[in-house]
C-alpha cells in the first residue's frame, strides 16, 4: 500500500480579491488564524470587476481560484464583494475545496448584533446594485437601507484616510444614509474590503447608539469557526516555522501592488509575483 | 462608366472615448462645428484604461475606431487621453480616416497661450505617468509640472460638480501643483476629459495670473482647422436637415450611458445602442 503525502503541519488559506481591498480581510485573517499559511491573489489588471458582466467576473474569479487551488490553497476566502454577490456558487462549483465569501458572514454578524432589526450596508455602487447585502439581511429579517459611498475607496488609494476631506464625505454619505425610517438603525455595516481604513473616521461620525460591522473580520471568524470544523492539518505533524508564510500575486504592477497594498495589510509585503492571465 | 456615390452634405465625425468624459470633447465640437453629424464610442464596460498594458489599450482603441469608421466616420477624434498617449500612432495606421488626439491639441493651445513658459497639467494618474503632455510640452520649451488629481474623476461622477468638497480637493491639490518653483506658472492645462466640468471650481481655486485651458476645446479647434483644409463635404449637395444628427454605441449598460452622459454633454441622449465586444 503507498504510504499517502504527510498532511502538512500548517493550513493554507487562499485569499482573493480583484484588488488589494481584500489585504483587509487577510489582516483580519492573520489575527485569528496567525498559525496558518496564506497565498493571496489580486487580480489588479483587469479591475474593477463592479462594470463586468456575471459572466466575466465568473470566469475571471474562477481562473484566479484555481490559481490559488493549484499553489496549495486548501480553503479560499473570496475576499471581493463583487465576486461574492455574483460568482460564488460558480467558484465552488469550480474548485475542490471549501470557498468562503464575506456577504453571508458580514450579514451574519450584523444580524446578531442588532438589536432593533434595522441596519445600512455601505458598499460600493456594484455591491449595492447587486443587492447581496440587502437578501442576506432581509432573509435574517433585519430590514435593511444600502447606500453607495463611490467616493471612499478613491479617497482610500489617495490615502486620505484620516483627513478631513474624508470625515466631510463620511458625514454627508451617513446622513444620507440614516435618513427617512432609519435614524433608529442600530449597525453600519462594511460591505467594502477598502471600508476598514475608514473605521476612525466612521467612528467618530456615526450617531453613538451605531455598532460598526466589519465584513473582513467577520469573515476571518466564519474561516476560523470552519477550520475547527474540518481541521486541514495533522497536528502531530513537527512545526518548523512560527510565522505565517505569505505569498501575494498580481496581475499588474508588482511594484504598485506592494506600495499601495501595504497600507491595507498594516505592514510590508515581500514576496510578490507578477502573474499573466488573459485580458 | 459607374457613378461615384454623391459626397454627402454634412461631415460624419467619429469620437471616441473609454467612457462618458469624451462627451465634453463632443460638446465642444458641436460648439465649434454645428454643422456635421456625430458618432460617438464609449467602451464602457471595459474601462478604465489607465490600468491597462499598451497592447491592451491599443487593441480595444483600434476595435473601437473601426467600429466608428464602419458607421460613417470620415474623421475620428480619439477623446481619451490614455488611448491617445498610449496608442495614437498604432490606431492611424489601423484606419484609413485622418485622426486627432487630445494630446497635441491641448499641448499647442497651452504653449500658445503661456507668457512666462511654465504651465500646470492635470489629469488621471495614468495620464501623468505617461508624461504624454510634459513631452509635448517640452518640445514647445514650456517647463511644465504634471499633477494627478485621482479624486477629480470620482467626484465629477458622483455629480458634486460645484461641490463645497470638490472646491477643498481642488484647493489641496492645485497648492501642491503651484508649489515649489511653479507658483508663477500661468497656465492650468486641464489633461483630463471629466476636468472641464470643475471649470467654474477651478476658475474660483487657481491664482488670477493663471488661464486655464482646456484640452477638449483645444482638441475642437484642432478638428475644425483640419476640416478647413480637408473638406470631406460637397457644399453644391443640398442640405436635409438643420440640426446635427447624434448616435451613440456604448460597450456597457446603455441605461448608465444615459444617465451619467447626459451631464457630460450637456443635454439628453436619445439615440444609444449597446455594443457587444469581447472582454
Amino acid at each position: 500500500v503507498p504510504s499517502l503525502p504527510p498532511t502538512p503541519r500548517r493550513t493554507c488559506i487562499g485569499v482573493f480579491d480583484s484588488g488589494v481591498g481584500g489585504l483587509t480581510v487577510l489582516k483580519a485573517l492573520l489575527e485569528v488564524i496567525p498559525q496558518a499559511d496564506y497565498v493571496y491573489f489580486g487580480d489588479t489588471a483587469r479591475l474593477p470587476y463592479g462594470s463586468r458582466s456575471v459572466e466575466t467576473v465568473s470566469k475571471y474569479a474562477i481562473e484566479a481560484s484555481r490559481y490559488l487551488e493549484q499553489h496549495g490553497a486548501q480553503i479560499l476566502v473570496i475576499a471581493c464583494n463583487t465576486a461574492t454577490a455574483l460568482a460564488l456558487d460558480l467558484i465552488t462549483k469550480a474548485v475542490g475545496v471549501p470557498v468562503i465569501g464575506v456577504v453571508e458572514p458580514g450579514a451574519e454578524q450584523a444580524a446578531a448584533q442588532t438589536r432593533n432589526r434595522k441596519a445600512v450596508v455601505i458598499g460600493t455602487q456594484a455591491t449595492v446594485s447587486s443587492h447581496a447585502y440587502l437578501k442576506a439581511l432581509d432573509s435574517r429579517g433585519v430590514q435593511t437601507r444600502e447606500k453607495a459611498c463611490p467616493l471612499f475607496v478613491p479617497l482610500v488609494e489617495e490615502g486620505w484616510i484620516d483627513h478631513p476631506v474624508t470625515e466631510q464625505v463620511a458625514r454627508l454619505y451617513l446622513a444620507e444614509a440614516f435618513a427617512d425610517g432609519f435614524q433608529s438603525a442600530d449597525v453600519l455595516l462594511l460591505g467594502c474590503t477598502h471600508y476598514p481604513l475608514l473605521k476612525p473616521v466612521l467612528t467618530r461620525v456615526v450617531a453613538e447608539h451605531v455598532s460598526i460591522v466589519d465584513s473582513a473580520e467577520s469573515t476571518a471568524q466564519a474561516v476560523a469557526k470552519l477550520l475547527r470544523r474540518i481541521p486541514l492539518v495533522d497536528p502531530t505533524q513537527p512545526e518548523r516555522r512560527h510565522l505565517p508564510r505569505l505569498r501575494f500575486f498580481a496581475t499588474d504592477s508588482v511594484e504598485k501592488f506592494r506600495c499601495l497594498g501595504a497600507r491595507f495589510l498594516g505592514h510590508s509585503i515581500d514576496d510578490v509575483q507578477h502573474v499573466d492571465l488573459k485580458e
